[in-house]
């Protein structure tokens, strides 16, 4: 499955417009060219329309938004629907702030997402759950333990949104309204960079943008490819090395990612209810 | 000293608010993470007041400054006042044009700082000298010639804004109206890559927000952490690397950087005089 | 030739203004340092001409511009022309939206540019010849079936606009009306780093801003010099290493670069019609 994905990304090489925060808009854009994709970034509202319909598919990440920013995400978001691109959603900081809340809400309600993409933290606050978050980055993380409530969420999520829901983490799910699964692939040096949830949801801009027609396939590829690639960074970290170092190891292994490494590293399972999801 | 401060701030892993720049943003969210804290940026007018809730303190940084901007730090700058937290200060260009040394000085009327870090000429345009800067860079630094001029118009510059004050150069003056230090590490490669004002910043605000009881020695700290950071990057270059490298070392260094590095590594006196400060 | 100009920007330092998109900021910040010249970066119509009156040059970066954005440009192109400093246009995306188009022709039509840098496709859409473009990555470029062509229309973009013309690609052409050179340095991994030709207009608009006088010789320089830096990254590159590592050691190189290896890498050659030039 990894194989054909990630085979697909370089041989189309496709068009994606990214709509992301200032932090980590360059790594967004090279770990897409590392991918065999190709970025376009722009955000005036009077040409978003005719970017998005240049590309193949739209990426829209609501860190460091604005008013105006939530208004050209709004008129290339409905744009890309109406000419049947994938679009992903990535509600960075969703229970930070009303603003946010209310802005993930506008998108929701306007646009069709095909996959949505964020921590367990805002995935919550985006399913309308009491908001626990503290920002952006969080230690709630999907485990072993609650493992189980977390995909009937991700399911009832999928269901309300018509979205693949990715929820990741230090074990990530990648659910619809009729199946999940848990990926265990990962390296907890991946939480020490700024932007490696921004930098998989440009990845899984990219890899639906290739395969539109099989978006679950792609995101959960997409998924697989950055915990195989946070794995190897690992494994290339020295001792006296840090995140700086690892943000680089990373987006190289993207780069250097093929079919053959991703179908040998990919740690993923179906999952089968409480008592099977002995994860991990 | 050094050691309690650099272990409250990976205990506490304090949350951060940055306002800063979008030519160093990554660096600042990357150096802060390194630290053992979590940056979160957000500048909307419509929820910096909500992001500054959640965070342990905040960092305004006037560099790309606009006016949606500025009024959005303002009132950032006035919550985090309210509630307490320390706010921190880098008037990037402070001297470059009237709309920012106007910016500026708006800032300084309605915000209480608990710590202001600039370069020499920076701070000497915020303390209302003659402004002689060329941009945001500057060859004038503090040096064992003018250390006493400059100590002298730091603790002035303390009195009047009630703030710590960070000249920082290729020798650093952390001072307050009572005391001064002079700090002696750091590498001639800092001045080659963009931002490492404006990362010593975010940093000083990381170890502020972990040890808000002690913003003197929770700068002072910040200051000989990254010159240490850069005399570690200076060691790791190589022949045929550049300013590249030593970006992605220097962060590494912070990464890596613990108590016991920090205080044997650290080389900072206490000013006397003008006599007795034969710095360095 | 090249060494001269490479150490006339060592020694004068020129502080370089440059207005450009977000995704690429800090490289391009970066590479100016590595090249001996300073960048300072500032947007807000409010400070954008006292701002350029200190700098020596300005860079105008087309990349993910706004309404505002454009208007700060128009204001700091035309202070720079008022005050003889070399402007330097880079039309991203220039085909990639009628928006885009027009704030092109704008500030063609109000500023005069010193040297504008753009791909065979942005180059083409600026020209006002069908734009065939894909946004702002493009597979079409100068090769050796099209280079007689290719000559003939920078020459006459040239003689339109009044500035150096250069088409970056596999194979750069640097032109005025009455000659061009093609330069035949350079890495295919230079297309999977974002932000290349971005990087490359920051370099062209150091080089002119130390020698004003010599845009032409500049921009050449800096061209071969970029695709030197390509080469020796190239050569650094690891069989496990990708395009993040490749940036890394492409802005090193242009950090270490100097007379001697750029005079003895460059591979460029004058133009001397369509018989004679079978480049490369």
């Amino acid at each position: 499955m990894l194989k054909e994905i990630l085979d697909e990304v370089r041989r189309k090489a496709p068009l994606v417009h990214n709509m992301t925060n200032y932090v980590t808009i360059n790594d967004c854009a090279n770990i897409t060219l590392a991918s065999g994709a190709s970025p376009i970034m722009a955000e005036a509202k009077e040409e978003v329309e005719e970017i998005v319909s240049l590309a193949d598919g739209l990426n829209l990440n609501t860190g460091m938004l604005t008013k105006e920013k939530l208004e050209a995400m709004m008129l290339a978001g409905k744009k890309a629907n109406t000419l049947g691109k994938p679009v992903i959603l990535d509600p960075v900081g969703a229970g930070a702030s009303s603003f946010r809340k209310h802005a993930i809400e506008q998108l929701l309600s306007a646009v069709h997402f095909t996959v949505i993409r964020g921590n367990y933290s805002e995935m919550k606050a985006l399913g309308c759950e009491a908001a626990e978050e503290k920002g952006v980055d969080t230690t709630k993380q999907v485990d072993r333990e609650n493992c189980g409530k977390a995909v009937d969420f991700a399911r009832s999520l999928s269901s309300k949104t018509g979205a693949v829901i990715v929820i990741s983490g230090a074990m990530d799910i990648v659910a619809d309204e009729g199946k999940a699964y848990c990926v265990h692939n990962g390296s907890a040096m991946m939480s020490k960079v700024s932007g490696t949830g921004c930098m998989l949801s440009s990845l899984i801009a990219a890899y639906a943008a290739a395969c539109s027609d099989q978006p679950f396939l792609a995101a959960l590829s997409a998924v697989c490819a950055m915990g195989i690639s946070g794995e190897i960074a690992e494994t290339k970290l020295k001792e006296n090395e840090g995140n700086a170092s690892f943000r680089m190891y990373l987006i190289d292994a993207i780069y250097r990612l093929n079919g053959e490494i991703a179908e040998k590293g990919a740690k993923y399972e179906l999952y089968k209810g409480n008592d099977a999801c002995l994860c991990g």
